[in-house]
């Protein structure tokens, strides 16, 4: 019943943060991997960013700025910086999250991000 | 002229956020690279912490969850947690940050954040 | 009820594979982030280690192989090379592991691989 | 002649584990650097996979793992989930692997990992 | 006045080491992030390969070897192939530093790191 | 013999290289994977390193570049600076390709690439 709660929590905040883009990529594991879809909505959006003590316009940046210096995650990356729109997250600071990157992983890093960044807003 | 008030707009960035860790970390590059720390205090301070558009607590949790993802900059993601501090981030705020980090970069990256975490919380 | 099931079902699976090394990891976490040490119990030992069509000799290689690539997590490599053994994975297997990784991340994280194998072989 | 062996070793080696795949990554390599295709032959294959000590479906299930986590080495993933299915490892323990990935380096490496993993299981 | 020194220093380093691509990366960055744009001619190219001390030829065979080890930057690993080519570096010495990346980074990111040259070396 | 002619070379130019320091590491696995010393050995010194197209500086510069890229495997970067100066890598261009990485990787991958510059440069 907890574990209910976990995946009908999770599912909210999918739909909260991503919309519809969550839910493309959770269709996209139902023939090859469903389990994992369920994992996906349980731990990082049932459990993690459901929790208090950290707003969620921040989690995004937190998130963003992790894809970008990681530099190995695309989709993943586009996907936060909708998801950061989405809870109010401007687009100026996702540039600047984004730009500070710079610093921490390389201005490649950086340059990349931005040109996720580009692709999310051309859309929006 | 200008360049001069990069560095003194850097100088006292770098010591709004990071007081005297931010220091040390100048003075370790005296004998060894001195026009780096120059550079340090100019580029990431003087540049970019100093832009408006993002406020500093949002930048700080920035640098703590791409250092954290990262998982190799042990010592600068120490400094960072303790900058974090600096700006008015809570230690919980800091905490969910790291803990985040567990969906994009791992457990074991997200493990190595909290011990870091843990000792920067101690001697503060 | 479920997540009570996944939370005994993970403490089991964590004792079973890492032993004491894992109810330190678990301790450890008591006084900075309490409810990370309970997902780390949940999400990957009472979800992905529980499951079955893959082998826990088999998980334990997949995730020395990762975490030496990595070259990131020495701690978490060392509790894993312990798990390994754990599990029934011979030391030459694990030494055979580390150094294929040779080939995927270069020589440098085969070497530091090899290091931590030293490390838990002459502890054990 | 040690070293005619190596290369004969390792290129049957390589047939056997990646079949025509890896003879395209060979002939790619022809135009641009032909003794690093030689050295591909011989150390990975006629040195590292020839070995005993591990067999086979363990040290492709190592190399899987290895290339999820890592995330930036998209078509050597591919050619490895195909050689896994090579040498005996099933779709199953494939994709048991790569969602352990996760765990050690992130939801989105596991989820990249996924969708190479989709694309050779569907030309297979 | 210094730092119009720098930005005027670094468009000509810029011209001189990356030719057109370097001129179309900064106007790609235009609508996203100017001030980007203003940084990446200032810093990297205004001060760091502006200085005195290590020889271009050299500067660039150490952006290429971490460009190809790091593995997730294709586009500036193009940009600064057609760089090492532009200051005199040979395509024999390209790719015998990309080469060496197995022993440091693995195969993989050797491969990727030759299949980048190869684009590069075609459009020549 | 082929191949016994690879170990001499490679023997030879591990010593020419770095000197005392490469015999450490060497003689460090014999107790934990002896073979893997022979292939350290044939394949980086003995196929690679021993190359023509290339000259031992730019080798070093390379090397030194993109283990400060990489950031995780802080022991053979050491090694590495201190086989930079051993081939008549000045000081001030070791600082210089460290220096540069902080655009390539970011500032804390330079900052402890110094450090492990400053630990060799102590000790020579």
């Amino acid at each position: 019943m907890e574990n209910e709660n976990r995946y009908q929590r999770g599912l909210a905040k999918l739909q909260e943060i991503d919309g519809e883009a969550g839910e493309r990529v959770v269709a996209s594991l139902e023939d090859i991997a469903p389990d994992f879809a369920r994992y996906l909505i349980e731990f990082p959006f049932g459990d993690i960013y459901s929790r208090p003590g950290l707003d969620l316009k921040s989690r995004e940046i937190a998130t963003v700025a992790a894809l970008t210096a990681l530099g190995n995650a695309a989709p993943q990356l586009k996907v936060h910086i909708h998801a950061a729109l989405n809870v109010g997250v401007t687009r100026t600071e996702i540039v600047e999250t984004i730009m500070q990157m710079a610093v921490y992983a390389g201005f490649p890093a950086a340059l990349n991000g931005l040109a996720a960044a580009r692709e999310v807003f051309d859309y929006t």
